[in-house]
């Protein structure tokens, strides 16, 4: 043997491999080895390497220098191990020939089986079955699959002539059709390859394997697969392993069989062993279809010393990978073959279960178990789901906006849903799209419904915001609001029906889908604990209100990280007075208004402050354009000049002069608390008086004042001293002092860049990446939807930078933000309040960067908690590595 | 004398200080030494230096040691050259108290004269004078500017006692009031004093020395001086020289006189003694305006020795320093005394003169004249000007918004401007505000008058672009468009009524008032030709149309750096079918209306392209959102719709569907060159092939194709690609080659950030920082007339940012941009497009951030040249200073 190693034998409980080479070997053929050596029994055969597969490429589609005296030698030792020989008229051996790369890419890439089968060594094959009919199905199924994935002939062609077959026998299954049936098939078959390709099918079967594993190099680049690369980041220069096995099978009679087993329940994470069973049966006749595969409690009554066998193998792998196992096992003759072990997938659910198991049977320790969990998942387990038990009809679909399932009757309006809601019953929203208006209809609803819109719409923002339920983008749904009724896919649903939606799923269900609660209890606060030991980061919530500020504190959050005044103005008890006070021009009417909003700020305040109950609590002064406060319709336009006593007219000219081109970009944030300051100060009195107060009834507060849209220090330092100002005008007052800091939003690529200067008035940063995505980006998150989704598809952005904080642009201004904050002031305190905050790949970068919180949606609170624990164990690990 | 020198001497041809010690000195004192030193005879006295000010505050308001012996000291030397004592009986010196600091603050701080009467010395007065009159109208001033200035008494109650005299002595005038009369108001006065501060009004000479010093001291920190300061960006830390001089008077007689002088003309620069004299007079009686002074040829008159004395006088300070100089003198007995001189005011055109004329004199060599013109400036001399001479009647006012005066007939729509130029007439464009859909109308007026909008409005933008006149926020203009008049202030004005307006000022002229012509040959030209020889930038323009490019060519630009293809959009011939091209939701109506594009765009490119002759061109691909060329108003959707032969509804829904919420941050750029890559490719066609027909004609070109918007270097890749082809294609069906480059406009923070990734695509970088500024800052330019002005009154930015460019936010990203493009691309040229690039500020930043060019509007080359040259002197002298 000359040259490179290029092949790995695997036979005899012994491999030349092992697990831990994946990149070499391919994950199969990694498994493989592993399992080989430690005892487990597997077909024997060999691994050609994925360095053999690179220099097949690098030689020009050839194989290297010494591949193929190598396969040849360390053939004829699997041959010695299965007792049989490849292409022995008497005692054939058998091959199977499958891919297997370093990183899973399930169905994508090529297998051959039965190869070795000609009209010489299927005699051999009749004799040592002693079954004629097997041999034969063995020989037709191996000329079916080598000429279409080898030699490219459509798959529908082999099926003609099977049908042909059938209809002369007059039989319905492939399983009913004689030996002499099939053995009459494979001539005709081979001479309509031969036909369709212009070559003679192989009969040696050296050169069937020859093809087979050139079939498989190749397959690396075929269409399927390189989409697949592109779209899971696989990098092209992995290539893949090819792995040689000796052919065993589970259609030999009653005493074969062949399934599939998970060592813990993948749906509850229950230890024990699951799966399903097929007698008499080959892994293809499953995937086919054609016969139902039985639980694996059948095979344990047909065969229970195989059962055991195969439950020890089970608890062996288990305790080696230390994971749940998802076995491939096939039994031929009473013999229990192991052909494939990985990671089990699981759910949520089971996800939590099995990690705290594992931890409780000394299996894991408990940082591996808050690792073991991804983040995201445990989404699911926060929200009521519908019981997968429950029959439903499911009308159509749109995007999971979301997560958790919601019923409720139908409404189509805002107004509707508060009224209802406030009459007792549960209402589900369905509009169009929504808009800033539709905020209380919304809190009213138990989830929204909209037919327009991608998962960063208003209506998904909102949603997510407040963990109500959401479906979006559902363009089945027509809407008729002034009928009461809309159209859902081909049902028509009127106004005060019930429907449920899946924000899960997307999926949209006629009346009402039975319910689970969500339960966080046992092992899902086990885990939790865990992972606030080993986190860093803390995590508050964006909470708008006390109800959002209590689900909050329930999942964890230690403070409120962004308050959002302007949600309460929205209120209908309210508008009003926020209307008359923008349109004012004088200052009379509009400190009139004023003097209505404050009481109910006030009350507001003292809820969220309430149930805070000394945890910080960041209070965000009003922030967006005033005009998006205003009614545009002509009828409410009238409205409001009827309360205010003035002409309609006039109103009208003051509600379009506010209007703006963009207002992302103009009069909105600080710059209103500075050409508006009463608007601030009414807001700090309420903020003060409300902290004062709460003091005075011995619950501690400390509120957190944030300036928004700051761009110079110089308007930080107006606002800043308007504050004191009223803080301190409050606290003489009411004779009582409470601790309160001034900090502000940084949101604006200038303010990262004067961060030095900023923290000479600032106690604290709180990066606003939303707005600050949209100016480093230049992309409006309202308007994004006409492009983005391509740019996401196309692979232009690798991810919608409004989910996942994109580490480039915005990264390098929070990195600068920090930085040059600390600079002035080391102790600055600094958060994250974008929707980032709670997405686990920008968790981990704010770990990364040093910041102190990230504070996001109360729904997302839990998921923080575990991304923040998982960065923090990364960091660990990885100055372990390095040290 | 002990400690510190505090007290510096000038008198008889010596003085203790120096004109280069300014901060120490002040300017007026530094200047008093000067003019000792070289002979001139001031009136002798002693300058109190700034530290001892700065001393005088550290002492909480006291002298510091050692001032007051220092001063003393001083004075006796001053008595001494003076020939008269302090205090004294017989023959009493006079001093004047007056302010002087290091930067010139005119008119903010305290000045008092006459100091050192009482009635003891005011009889010493009469017997030197023999003129009682004269003395007791001093003593009287006296004690009205001391008791005002020094002792806070509003100046009222002194005019009050004036006016009681001249109505006893039933006399008009202050000078007709007798020498008894005058003496009897000054024990009134001191009593007035006294009552109404309860302090007696001192007597003393040392102690009215001592309480003038401590009021011009005081006065650095009174409310005017404050405001000045911050407004002029004065540190308060300079603090203020005190000049202590012995009184001259040029109110003695016949031979005495007072008056103003400069050493050219500073409205044209012919090199004359200029000025004006007044006879009998003090140089207060000019600035009360009792008396009109005459022009300095009556001094000639009157007293031939004395005017060549001051002719002498001035030539020797204009060559001292090297500058012409402003004079002023006073002339008492027929003896001339300097008081002060400075360097003079002037015109643009003087200006240009003088720096020119004074190379050729051998005072000045080429580059001190090329730093001696203000580049602002020499915008005046590049648009025609209002005939100074002519009458004019003035209706009202706006903000001068782009420079050049205007005259037309007044239109007040922009198809009303097409049509009626086209006829031949020249118009006048008035409108409320303007939108992009106006551009042609702009074009084809004279000048434009807008009713509401700031500086940066679309008007003014535009109109500076394109070099037209405007004037923009004219309150006082009232348009009744239907009826076909509008109100300007009083004046009724119909449509094809003449006008003419002076962007200069922002006047509104009623009628044609006569024009200059601008000339930009003599003079001018050889200024500039010495300004291009000494920078180091390039110098390009922005220009859209082969007449801005003619124009700008003719101002010395050296190539295209912003060729904006949406302007060529809105020609009223192509506007239809460029509406159907975006309109079309399929293929072939769209590819049916770029075919009808096509031409129309390669024609303009031929255009533009004849002109620059071989001179690079940047051409930006299509930038705006998509519907910025639509239609809003039903009727011109019904018309759209009638052309594509669709429904009017489908038409006016997919134009609502286009709308966004910020435009600026949505659908645009190379946005929309990769979601509708047609519209990119009939626009690289229409450049490649007009590059490619032309030089067949023999004409070089070289294209340079960029790319807008880039914010991931994935979007210019794909670009790029099918440029890149759509270029190949062209070029082989043609069978010619031409050379281009394919770069990119960096106008988002993400840009920078990735600057180095987008060079491996990019050829050439050109920072477009009006964008650049609105995404960096969060500020949308049409939206920031609401705080913007509010913003920069109250110092809260320096400048709009989008006059002068923002160095800490905005220049900060041109800087990591610039660096991390040239790590990649070492060659990459560099360069700006944004309105800053014709901003003198903004362009010295580009020059010291190492960029290759600059390109403005047109009329801004001129000054863009001017200010690169004087940016790389700047340089150069800072090199040589430093090393």
């Amino acid at each position: 043997m000359s040259g490179k190693k290029y092949v790995y034998l695997f036979a005899d409980g012994c491999a030349e491999g092992q697990g831990a080479w994946r990149d070499l070997l391919g994950g199969k053929g990694a498994g493989l080895a592993e399992m080989t050596n430690l005892g487990i029994r597997v077909p024997p055969g060999f691994t050609i390497s994925t360095e053999a597969c690179l220099a097949y490429y690098a030689a020009g589609n050839r194989y290297p220098d010494g591949l193929q005296d190598q396969i040849l030698t360390t053939l004829h030792k699997v041959e010695a191990s299965a007792g049989s020989v490849f292409g022995d008229r008497e005692q054939p051996l058998l091959l199977s020939v499958r891919s297997g790369a370093p990183i899973s890419m399930p169905g994508m890439m090529d297998t051959v089986l039965n190869i070795g089968l000609n009209d010489q060594t299927v005699e051999g094959l009749i004799k040592t079955s002693n079954d004629p009919r097997f041999a034969y199905d063995a020989y037709r199924r191996f000329v079916t699959m080598f000429g279409n994935v080898v030699m490219g002939v459509p798959h529908e062609a082999f099926e003609a002539l099977l049908e042909e077959a059938k209809r002369q026998e007059r039989v319905q299954n492939d399983s009913d059709l004689s030996a002499e049936a099939l053995r009459t098939l494979v001539e005709p078959m081979k001479t309509m390859v031969q036909e369709r390709t212009g070559r003679a099918f192989p009969n040696r079967p050296r050169d069937q394997l020859r093809m087979s594993i050139e079939a498989v190099f190749a397959s690396w680049y075929n269409d399927r697969a390189v989409v697949y690369r592109r779209l899971n980041n696989i990098p092209e220069t992995l290539g893949t392993g090819v792995n040689v096995q000796t052919m065993v099978f589970g259609n030999r009679g009653a005493d074969s069989g062949t399934g599939v087993a998970f060592t813990r329940d993948p749906s509850t994470g229950e230890k024990y062993l699951f799966g399903e069973y097929l007698a008499n049966a080959q892994g293809e006749d499953v995937v086919a279809g054609i016969r139902d595969p039985q639980p694996l409690g059948s095979l344990q009554q047909l065969m229970p010393e195989v059962y055991a066998q195969l439950a020890q193998v089970g608890e062996t792998l288990e305790q080696h990978f230390r994971d749940v196992q998802d076995i491939e096992f096939t039994i031929q003759n009473g013999r229990l073959y192991l052909l494939q072990t990985r990671s089990g997938k699981r759910t949520a659910p089971a996800a939590v279960r099995i990690a705290v198991d594992m931890v409780h049977e000394g299996l894991l320790d408990e940082r591996e178990a808050v690792m073991r969990v991804a983040p995201e998942q445990i989404d699911q387990l926060l929200h009521p789901m519908i019981d997968p038990m429950a029959e439903k009809t499911v009308l159509a679909s749109g995007l999971p906006a979301s997560p958790g399932a919601a019923s409720g009757r139908v409404v189509f309006t805002a107004e509707e849903a508060v009224r209802r809601q406030e009459g007792g019953e549960r209402v589900l929203l369905v509009r169009n799209e929504t808009s800033p208006e539709d905020i209380r209809g919304m809190h009213a609803a138990q989830g929204i419904l909209t037919a327009r819109g991608g998962m960063t719409s208003h209506a998904a923002v909102v949603a997510r915001g407040m963990g109500r339920s959401c479906v979006v983008g559902c363009r089945e749904l027509a809407i008729n609001e002034s009928s009461g009724y809309c159209h859902i896919g081909q049902a028509e649903v009127r106004a005060g029906d019930f429907l449920t939606i899946d924000g899960a799923s997307g999926q949209v269900i006629r009346g009402q889908a039975p319910l689970v609660e969500a339960d966080l209890g046992g092992d899902f606060a086990e885990l939790m604990a865990w992972a606030d030991k080993y986190r860093r980061l803390g995590v508050r919530c964006n909470a708008d209100t006390p109800e959002d500020a209590e689900i909050a504190r329930r999942f964890g959050a230690e403070g409120v990280g962004l308050c959002r005044t302007e949600h309460m103005f929205f209120a209908e008890d309210r508008i009003m007075a926020v209307r008359q006070m923008i349109v004012a021009d004088e200052p009379e009417p509009r400190q009139e208004a004023l003097a209505q909003i404050l009481p109910m700020q006030k009350s507001d305040f003292k809820g969220m402050f309430r149930i805070m109950d000394g945890l910080p609590v960041t209070v965000r002064l009003l922030d967006p354009p005033l005009h998006e406060f205003l009614p545009h319709a002509l009828e409410e336009i009238g409205e409001l000049a009827a309360y205010m006593r003035r002409p309609a007219r006039e109103v009208r000219r003051r509600v379009e002069s506010l209007n703006e081109s963009n207002p992302m970009l103009g009069h909105r944030g600080c710059r209103l608390g500075i050409t508006s300051p009463e608007i601030y100060q009414m807001q700090v009195q309420a903020i003060l008086e409300a902290a004062c107060e709460l003091k005075r009834e011995g619950i501690e507060v400390f509120p957190e004042i944030m300036v928004p849209l700051v761009g110079y220090v110089e308007e930080l330092a107006i606002v800043k001293r308007h504050i004191d100002e009223t803080a301190e005008r409050v606290m003489q007052e009411l004779n009582i002092r409470v601790d309160y800091a001034v900090g502000t939003m940084m949101e604006l690529p200038r303010a990262s860049f004067t961060a030095d200067a900023i923290a000479r008035e600032a106690e604290f940063f709180s990066f606003g990446t939303n707005d600050l995505t949209q100016t480093s980006l230049g992309l409006s998150r309202d308007d994004a939807g006409m492009f983005l989704p391509h740019y996401v598809e196309h692979e232009i952005m690798e991810h919608d930078p409004f989910v996942v904080l994109d580490e480039e642009g915005v990264g390098e201004l929070v990195e600068i933000g920090v930085e040059r904050g600390r600079q002035t002031r080391p102790e600055l305190k600094i958060g994250i309040c974008g929707e980032h905050g709670g997405e686990p790949n920008s968790i981990a970068f704010c770990h990364r960067k040093a910041l102190d919180y990230v504070s996001c949606s109360p729904y997302r609170v839990p998921i923080a908690r575990l991304a923040a624990a998982q960065a923090a164990l990364r960091d660990t690990e990885a100055d372990r590595t390095s040290s």
